[in-house]
């Protein structure tokens, strides 16, 4: 929901308006636009400004969007976004499946697990050089080492890559080797690297924080939308619940809720999704029912030899088993794999 | 996991066991068996107590079963439990369709909801006459009325019935009229009236608490399970975490997770798991793509006039809609519907 | 938010307000009174309703209160409730400490621990005769055996007991025996039984769900004072989140809240609110300066013998420390202990 | 817990401890020391691996401690961390009061705001002029410009300042400016941002994510020291649950467990720990109580006009008011204010 106050609108109005905005429990964001000042009201999902601020002194009209996220929504932009990475078109009717390592390890690991994703049948190459860890004493990934093996692999196999950048000043380095830069879970909510990714016309898979609300998700996209880069994939990867079963649970409604609110390709990892290599592929195949424009699946040639994650990622061979369970799943709702 | 004690366990040395368990974070549940002590640990999903507990004084064995729940285990039954519901079976290859309305509110309604659900192709009429409504002023059910209505629509369609019952004592009432007892969300921890439905041979529906693990879930059922009746069909319907967009977050893990770890049928609830009409499909689809043995899916003549849940109820358009998108997915995972 | 339709509205405005409330995210519950049909609107916590439904069509009146629990409210009872438990005042200036074993296992445990809580200065006794537990397999409770070592201690040391009821069923034997019954968590929204102790008029201790919000808690109560019972004491037990470090999560602001909400008196469980002997001294002294009414604390002479949640209970010496560290904290904020 | 190979440990010694940690649910975290392999088990809270790795082919030894967290933990430093902020002591037995605006906005509204804290006792200001925002089109702060603001306030009264950074490369900046550099929720788990404050020597308010737990927040402390920064005050700030009344849960037991964890100091903010001004002093006292060791209020000179978070604002009179209830509880647990 956004409120248009009049140009003339006095100081006192508009506080007035941001007053009562957060009497309701909603955030007022005030901003400025072609002279006019505009209060954005986060967390105002049911259209209620529209009753109680339409009539209030100063105010021009209030906006019968009732998202704090313009260029994000489907109000903004009515027929779907298609990011194309290296090629791969993303969010058309092609189920595109993006795999790899979690952690790229040695020029053999990637190497090796390239020819797998490539003979599986999927798409795009996956891989961490640079790893956020929990723990300062982890593997934290083999940096523009890395990014080097990720480059040959392209070379080997034709796979277009997509690897996490972590800071700001990381961009360029690594976008001289990417074809697609990951902004992980933990970053979603890091402004200052969400507005250098957007300053980029590269293609931004843009993965869900742990416990954000899918407001919160486009909101983030909508930080890269508004520094000029439209090239924005969603990525649901599951969320933190009570649920300790799995690693996290993942929020399949998200797919189909993403769908309804903005044009963007919306994408789900079901390896961070479940936490176990035994559930992935329940949780990519109710993915793909569920509409998700593709999948980003973690696979490793020994994933009992994994630096890290390897009880989430599968083996070449499982993988090859899951894509050969998808595409009639992928038919049976009218799209391919 | 299960400790069984020597039959000449020292009282110290069960107390030791329980008191190591409980330092380990596990909850000890002491009971016994043929003379024996048995201490099953809750909150053992990984099977640490083998390491740990096996050379304690006056422990016989550590059962490598790492289920505080067993009857309702695989390592208990190896073999897929079909639960027949008025001659309808679930647990095998179809996946079976529950609808029907929130409320039972008027003969029409039930009648023309019955007639809709045979129509679409659904297998089983569900109603609710007693309501669990959070509001002691909200529209608490027909009661017995209502479970006649049931019973009417059942005749004139051939549909069995499912129908919730909240207390204890009002078992036999509901079981004269019903062909499956549900046991819903806010009951799943009732435990006088676990024991009630397990001393019947009925059907049972037991639907996920909104905060509940899987593990607990797990042992709801073995409650039912250990009075005596095995026929249990468990229902995932959502849980409750941060997002607001949707009612609940229905967790699609849920559903794999339950069948690597028991033999009972699993359904899923895409009404209550996501709370929106518009969700409804694609979590369905999401549902059955994942393994789901049968979805309970709320319809109502007309949704707008519901007396409960109208917003998450399909029409009768809808649902047939949906039934035929469902086909093709089951079929893709060697199902039929 | 109360929304009071004309004696003479039709049925499809009443309709329409429903679905308009919907739309809003609104949980619309209809009842009726003095032949008017009244709207009570859940979830509607910012008054949302006055502004978006005041001139509807056979709206007669909005009326300006934004609780759906109205005999709870501090609208409709300015003054605090004072609960009477055997002669002990619970909410009043005195800070009441209620402490006693998880479970009644011996007489011998169950004197003991009588005795420690008189002496440490302790108001009321708590013990459990019927025990809601996870498992079938884990002790389940004495039952009345139970109830009667409660009594005998009450004898013995003059303090009045509480204990829990956990089916409609169970009130009048534990009614019976008890000064205080306990609904716990699991049970606040089994509504039979809160029916069945709002028909009494016995004090009565009800325990927040583990994943219930303060409204639903507030709605809980709603059930047993509109059943004519105004004896109600609300506790705080700790909620279910994501943290693991701890059993639950005390939720230390719902004691504040709470007092915001309603005239009945607040208690604390820092027992299952951490899950950790080690912790419940803290949250004992967090609960008392928050403003609770008083706690309810597990304590057993041997905590490392407990039968159920020994992990969790204090001493009876870590009780005394407890109790001479809380009084200078209620001195500080005017009350006493 | 750390698992320590031997020097001649081979490599698929290593492999096998790395995957039997992933099959019992632990992470694990290979890291290198003097010439051995080290294996931290992030996850392992009780000490299980200790049971089941001691023998394992190539193990050292398991260090008894069960900490991930080695430099933050009392194993490494028994005596409490004080970290002095301009010459305010945090950890000691004061109880320190940092107050001040959510935004910097203007210099009256940052001279009254600082006048307000030195007059009702507080120690140090705070103040945002990096904002992170949800929304791009929220006010983002002042940027240097609030900086300057801060200072001269500092100049005017003497109060150290503790100010936001967002990104690695603002560190230098915001360092010229402020005497405690401020780590947001958002950037808890922001890794190049802790290098960079660690590779500092200034003191770091560090303040846990919104669904972190406590032992992240403990490894998040732990990049910090690990680049040799020993200066950090950790921050309790509300987490992320189901629970809507109140903006975040806060989670009282998070101080009493980092107490039993770390050597750190630990703070409480009760503005976003609750969200609204009417529970800040509930929570202040609960705070206090539970023995933090100061607290971060916001507070404005009219918070009906804050730019940002006014709803959870106090005023300077609700400020000295809190200040004055807060005295006699720090002086009931041996403290001061």
């Amino acid at each position: 929901m956004l409120i248009v106050m009049k140009p003339d609108a006095a100081e006192d109005d508009i506080s007035y308006v941001v007053r009562r905005a957060a009497s309701l429990g909603l955030t007022p964001h005030v901003s400025a636009q072609n002279g006019s000042v505009l209060v954005g009201l986060t967390g105002d999902k049911r259209g209620l400004a529209l009753d109680s601020m339409a009539g209030l002194r100063g105010v021009a009209r209030v906006q019968p969007t009732d998202h704090p996220f313009r260029l994000a929504s489907k109000e903004f932009r009515r027929e779907a976004t298609i990011v194309s990475v290296g090629g791969v078109s993303i969010g058309s009717t092609q189920v595109v499946i993006c795999a790899g390592p979690c952690s790229l390890e040695t020029r053999g690991q990637v190497q090796q697990s390239a020819r797998a994703v490539k003979a599986a049948g999927g798409s795009l190459l996956r891989g961490g050089a640079f790893k956020p860890r929990s723990s300062p004493y982890a593997f934290q990934g083999l940096a523009e080492g890395g990014l080097q093996l990720l480059a040959d692999a392209r070379q080997a196999t034709g796979l277009p890559v997509v690897t996490e950048v972590l800071a700001p000043d990381q961009v360029p380095l690594v976008a001289r080797y990417a074809d697609m830069l990951q902004v992980g879970a933990r970053n979603m909510q890091n402004y200052p690297l969400l507005h250098a990714v957007g300053e980029t016309r590269m293609p931004v898979l843009l993965k869900r924080g742990m416990s954000s609300t899918i407001e919160e998700l486009l909101l983030a996209a909508e930080y890269i939308l508004s520094h000029g880069n439209p090239n924005i994939v969603l990525c649901e990867r599951g969320i933190r619940t009570f649920e300790t079963y799995t690693r996290n649970t993942l929020d399949i409604n998200a797919v189909a809720s993403l769908k309804e609110l903005t044009h963007l390709p919306v994408f789900v990892d079901p390896s961070h999704g479940t936490g176990k290599a035994s559930l992935v592929a329940a949780a990519s195949r109710a993915a793909v029912a569920a509409g998700a424009d593709g999948l980003i699946i973690e696979v490793h040639p020994e994933p009992e030899h994994a630096w890290s994650d390897g009880f989430q990622s599968l083996t070449p061979a499982e993988l090859t088993a899951l894509l050969t369970q998808l595409a009639p799943i992928a038919q049976a709702i009218g799209r391919s794999l």
